[in-house]
Parts: C-alpha cells; structure tokens; sequence
C-alpha cells in the first residue's frame, strides 16, 4: 500500500515537536492512508533526554547526539530546536549530509536564510519551511506557489499571536500592559521571555521570510525598521476606538519605486480594513497581485498543533518529491541571483495619530498643535483625551494628521519634545486604510 | 536562463483565457525570471474563431480545431471552454494523448470527476485544478498540500460571488432580488444566464471538488441537497438583520459518525462566524483540520485575472515537475481506493429561522408558533414582523426555534402548509455559529 517511505530525523521536542511526534507516530496510519506514504519519525535528539518530550515518542528513538540525525539511515532532518546557533549547525550539518531539511525556524531564515538556501542549492537538496511563518495557516505554500503568476505589490500581516492577544485583551478587558502580558504567559502563548514577541522581532523574521517569497529578496535583517508594542498605552487603544480605529502590530511589504520597502510597526487599522476582526491569538497575512487581487489567509497561527501542521505538510511534500525540485527550481533561493535589499520605511504619505501627556492639561491642545503645524504637519484633529480606565495617568492629548510623510512626521516629532512641550516622547502611529490593488 | 520550456495548448478563449493569455504571453519574461521556466502559449482553440480574443494573443496561433491541442507540440492542455460535453471530450482526449491538463471547469469535475481522474492516472498524467473553486484563492492547493497532515473535521464556504452579490446589495441597498440580480448582471459578476449562480448548482459543483480534496470521497452529485437563493426575501434579510443574522449561501462538508455530509443551503450567521464581513462579491472557505484548527481563505474569488492567476499557478506546477506527481501519488485520486458516498444532510440540531406570510397578520402568530410546537419544534420565538421596505407585501410572522433536527423541521413546515395557517410555502433556514473545532 505505500509506494513510498521516508524516515525522518528530529533535532527538539518541544512544544512542535510534540505535535509533530503526534502526527508521525499517533496518526501514522491515518496519514499513509491519506498520503500514499509510509513516513516514519526514526530519531529524535533533544539536548536534555530527561525533559519530558512526547507521549507518543517511544524511548528507543530518543538520543541526546545530534550528529546522529546525520546518519544513512535517515532521509530528512526536521529542525525544531529553535535559535540561530545549534539550529544553523543541525540544518547546514544535515545539508552536507546530503538530507533534506523541514524548519520552522524563522529567525534562522531570516539571519541566515541566504547561507542556508546557497549550501541546499549546491548540494542538491530542498529547505522547507512553511511552519516558519503563521504556524499552520498554508501562506508559504500559498504565495510561493498558489500565487507564482503574480507580481506582489504588497503584502501586510498580523504575524505574532502574543502581541495580537496583548492589544485585544487590554482593549476588550481593560488589562494594563503588563497584565496582558502576564496573562499570555500564563495561557501559554508567549515565551517565558516575550521579549522578541513585543519588541516586534519575531514579527520582523517572518516578514523577512515572506519577502523572499514575495518580491525574491534577502533583507539584511539588521537594517528592517521594527517598532514593538511596548509603548502602546491602554490610552492609544481606547482613543483609537473613540475615532473608529484598531490597532494591531503589523508587518508589512510594499514593492515601491526605489525597491520593496519593509517595516514593522503598531499602526491603528480603519474599519474597513480586512484586517479588522482578526483578535485575540488570531494571525492573518494579505498578499495583493498584480493578476489575483487581494487574498487573505487567517486562522489560529501558532501552537503545537497548527505548526506541526504546517511541518508534516512539508515533510511529505519532500517525500512526494515535490519539495527538493521547488526549491532548487525556483530562483527565490538562488542567492546569487537574488537581490539583497536594504529594507527601508515606505515613502508614500499616511495619516498618523499622536498622543503625548502634556504639560498645562487640556490648554497645552493648542500649542502642540501648532507645533506640528509648525514642522509643516497639517493637523486635522487636535483635542484632549480623558477616560475612566486611565483616569489616573493624567491628561493626554490627541491629534490626527492629514497624510503626512514619515521623515516629516519623526522631524516634528523629535521637534516636539526638544520644545518642552510634551513630558515623553509621543507616541505616534500611522492610520492604515486596506490596500488598494492594481487588481479590482 | 530557463531551466525548462513547456508548451501549452488552451481550449477556449473568454475571460479566463484572455487573463491566462495575459499572463503567459505579456508577462512571459517575468514569469520566466520568477520561476526559471519558459512557459509558451503555443495554440489556442476555440470554436468560433472570429470572436474578440484576448488582445495579447497573436493570430497566428489562434485555431478552430479543437484536435490540434493533441500534436506532439503540445505539452499541457488548458481547458476553459466550459459545460461538461466538449470539455470532457477535450480533456479525456488530452488524457489519451499523455497530456497533464489543467482545468477550473468545477462542473465537469463534479459530474466526470472520477473518470478522468482513472483515465489520467491510468495515463500516467496529472490533472490539476487550482482555478476550479474560488477563482485565485489557493484553496485547492492550501488544502491539498498545507493541510495534509490534518484529518479535516468539517469545511464551509461562501463560493459564489454573485449570490453573496445579490444578497449583500439587497440588505445594503434595500433592492429586490431581481433588481440585485440585474445589477450583477449589468456589473458582469453573474452569467448571462445566471440560473447556475442562483439555484446553488455553481456553489454545489465546488462543494463536490472541496470534498474530494478534504475528505477524500466522490461524492454522488445529484444526491447533493442544495437550495439556492431564490426564495430569500429583502423582508428575510431585514428580520436577519434584526437578529443580528448575516444570510450567506454556504457550501458545507462535515464528517460525521455516518459519513460525510454534504449541502447547499442559504444560512444565517451569527455576528460570531468567521464569514460575516464577506460581503459583496467575496469568496471565502474555512477549513477545520484535527491538527491545525481553523483556517480560513478570503478574497475576491472569481473572475478573469484572478482565475488565471489560479490556472498558470497549475502550470507552473506541472512545468516543475510537481502537479503529475502529486496527482498520480495522492490516494484521494485513485477512485478505485476512495469512497464514493452519498452526500445527505447533517443529522446535528441547529437553530431554525421560520417566515411565513400568514392569513390573518399579526394574530396568527401564535397559531404558528403552537402548530410548530406541535410538531415537536420549540419555539424559543415568534412575532410578526413589518418594515418600511417590504411594507406592501403585508404582514409576516418571523420564528426562532431551539436546536431542532432538521427531519423535524421539514416534518414541521410540511405541517404547516398542510394545516393552513401559511398562505405560502414559508422560509426556513439554519442559524449556524462558528464551527467548533476539535482543536481549540
């Protein structure tokens, strides 16, 4: 009954690889009936074989020696240990060996996507990663194939489920900051240091992911401009709510003039935006084609379950022999081809909100606004904001610009506290209306 | 540069093909320089040769002879002509012929899907549809190949963007359904002949297609129960509204403990579903996979760029060498191996809304409501019913019931007609909340 077999190797055994060891072992039957093929889970090597790993990985497949997974008798290495350090040795050992690899290690891709994909290429072999990017939601797949006839104009998502959970749950719940935080923690959706899921990393590899698919490019990490959520008051969410906006961290990819532009950062959605609605641990990316128009992949994200989805979806493509002739057919991952672009911020105009806490209360509205006015920012709302749930933290004021371009925004900005007239650094945010495709 | 050259022969030439042309012809380079293959439209058939063509396509090789398509020069046929008899004699006979074929022709596949899935396997050959089923939203692929890992639970979808057109402009604008009908017509969103659209069959043919894919059977067409939009009402719309209801014509496959079901029905959404905010001409489709969840699809559907999009996604997987392979590997193509079940209801309870024109107004209320209680329906809800829109058709009594089997329902209404207190057939459809995955 099965045509064909494949044995794989798994470097970690956390939280997906457990879902992973579930859906090899657990559900194997069920999956070569689906499948046609016979993949068998042969060695798992964890640095600690004393943590407690999954149910249904039996102790006779468990090493703590990674070199193993380089062995003949394994045909494709799974890397699901997460970082940039042992990952990128498992997965370039694993490519010399001659093994296919399946990852979901996005920021290994990003920092060293152009390493990884050039040493698969010379050796033959395919690099699989569609749990990298929005867990078990198909968007590598999707773009890389589904939407192959298209130029992308544009593609924005919402890629971090911890953020999205943090900025719905102190809007819908009133919690501080913190407290939302704490509570994602406690839930299990952040990591225990959340750092890299607020401070919009994460969110930054899978961005640098997605263009390599989108616009054929290697971003140099390191010059992506990302803006987390830390500085995102319960104040903004609820004076966004008052003008009818949502805030959500986005990613984002626009193919300009000068070349793609890619940044992260907070931005207040209008209420048309198809974006609007995706709450919670909720994850969800556009793509906009030239020929296709807006598509948009929503769903769950992250978890053990959808992202060992996502890599079991991989792993039998190799087996199919579908996945090593993707990627060493495609150009996208021929690194000496592809361009390495510098990310930058877009150059188009948005309208941006502002909120500082003001010296002088509600008399201070005027003279911040004619600050801005001042740094040629044309202000179409200015006006204080006070609400029961931050009552406490004093007066703030909000303003709404017409569309503005960012480097006149950050000069009246920076303008504004070197005049005194805000206590702190404002925040400010841009108001995103939806796309507009080529396409109708 | 082009790793690769393949020659594709199109049958038919109207809006998907003009976009196909489009894509393989004014954007031959980019698509070459984005995937590495030279991808040559070589010939393109349709039966009347002086009608207007895409403009992109030269005339030298425009023919009308249909049996070209199968000369050696020929790698791949594209079939677009539409119905169900030439189509499948173009397609089987590019089959005999060691073709592969990509088609979005979801009629034929719903009606002669398993004899050409034989014929093609049989052949060694792959038949791909990626444009079959929601135009460009990868849906074929998404499920086919992303969520693999996943035993699928249940789908829905909303497949047809003229029916959710005429359904949103009636409630937005306050039209007759003619009117909206006429409107989608003018716009160029339904067929001239738009009965396939309105009476479900469209949205069925796609059902068909999705439940091979998600649950591996052939389902019996004409076995499928399907009810299209045509005997909801602006005044249904309004009560909807008033309940916080959103009427979308969904497809939906569920497994359940007797097989799968299949069925085509016009469906209250409560403000929750994933699916309310599709409006206008909006495709969408949620999966629920044991793995990953729910993920969900959305865009723009159908039409002639989108389409195309869809169709050279299918070529380019062939030109790889990727489409026959998994054709001719997965198992749910092998119809001697897969199912063929009969679709049927689903035997789950749901909420019902009922409307009737009733004899007598606003006091034959309760005489509904009890004839509907005596037959073994709780009513949790009955009132009449006016609004200034649909004020001229007189009164109507509106129901809402507890969870009720939908045997009893029928059994119910057939009771009603029969006892005389509905001056006409009412109007009843399922409420349906967000599907509740087994995977949280």
């Amino acid at each position: 009954m099965h045509a064909k077999s494949i044995r794989v190797g798994m470097a970690g055994c956390g939280t997906v690889g457990c879902g992973v060891g579930d859906l090899l072992i657990r559900d194997h039957d069920a999956l070569a009936a689906r499948t046609g093929l016979d993949i068998r889970l042969v060695r798992v090597a964890i640095r600690d074989v004393c943590k407690s790993r999954a149910p249904h990985v039996p102790d006779a497949i468990i090493t703590g020696d990674l070199a193993t997974l380089n062995r003949a008798d394994v045909d494709l290495v799974v890397e699901l240990i997460g970082g940039t350090t042992v990952a990128r040795q498992v997965v370039l050992s694993a490519i010399a060996a001659g093994k296919d690899v399946v990852t979901a290690n996005k920021a290994l891709l990003a920092l060293h996507g152009p390493e990884i994909y050039a040493a698969a290429r010379a050796a033959g072999v395919g690099v699989l990663f569609e749990g990298s990017v929005c867990g078990g939601l198909p968007v590598i797949g999707g773009v890389l194939r589904g939407l192959i006839a298209n130029r992308i104009d544009a593609f924005e998502g919402i890629l971090n489920g911890t953020c999205n959970y943090v900025l719905t749950e102190m809007l819908v719940a009133g919690k501080s900051f913190a407290d939302a935080l704490a509570d994602a923690q406690r839930l299990g959706y952040a990591e225990a240091d959340p750092a890299l899921d607020i401070n919009g990393t994460d969110t930054a590899h899978k961005l640098a992911v997605l263009a390599t698919l989108a616009f054929g490019v290697h971003a140099d990490f390191a010059t992506i401009p990302v803006e987390g959520i830390t500085r995102i008051g319960l104040v903004d969410l609820l004076a966004g709510h008052e003008l009818g906006f949502a805030c959500k961290l986005l990613a984002v990819g626009r193919m300009t003039e000068d070349g793609p532009a890619l940044y992260v950062r907070p931005t207040f959605l209008t209420r048309e935006h198809p974006f609007v609605g995706v709450d919670g641990r909720g994850n969800a990316v556009s793509f906009y084609g030239h020929s296709v128009g807006h598509v948009m992949f929503k769903g769950m994200g992250a978890g053990g379950g959808p992202t060992a989805s996502a890599v079991v979806s991989d792993v039998v493509e190799i087996a199919l022999g579908n996945g090593r002739r993707t990627f060493t057919q495609l150009p996208m991952f021929d690194t000496a081809a592809a361009t390495r672009q510098a990310a930058m911020r877009p150059t188009a105009p948005a309208r941006f909100y502002v909120r500082c806490a003001a010296r002088g209360g509600a008399a201070a509205v005027s003279g911040i606004a004619d600050g801005l006015r001042g740094a040629g920012v044309a202000v179409q709302e200015a006006r204080p904001f006070t609400h029961p749930a931050v009552a406490a933290e004093g007066t703030y004021v909000i303003l709404l610009t017409a569309p503005t371009m960012e480097s006149t925004m950050r000069a009246a900005i920076d303008g504004m506290q070197k005049g005194g007239a805000a206590t702190e650094a404002p925040v400010y945010l841009p108001v995103t209306d939806p796309f507009v495709s080529s396409n109708p």
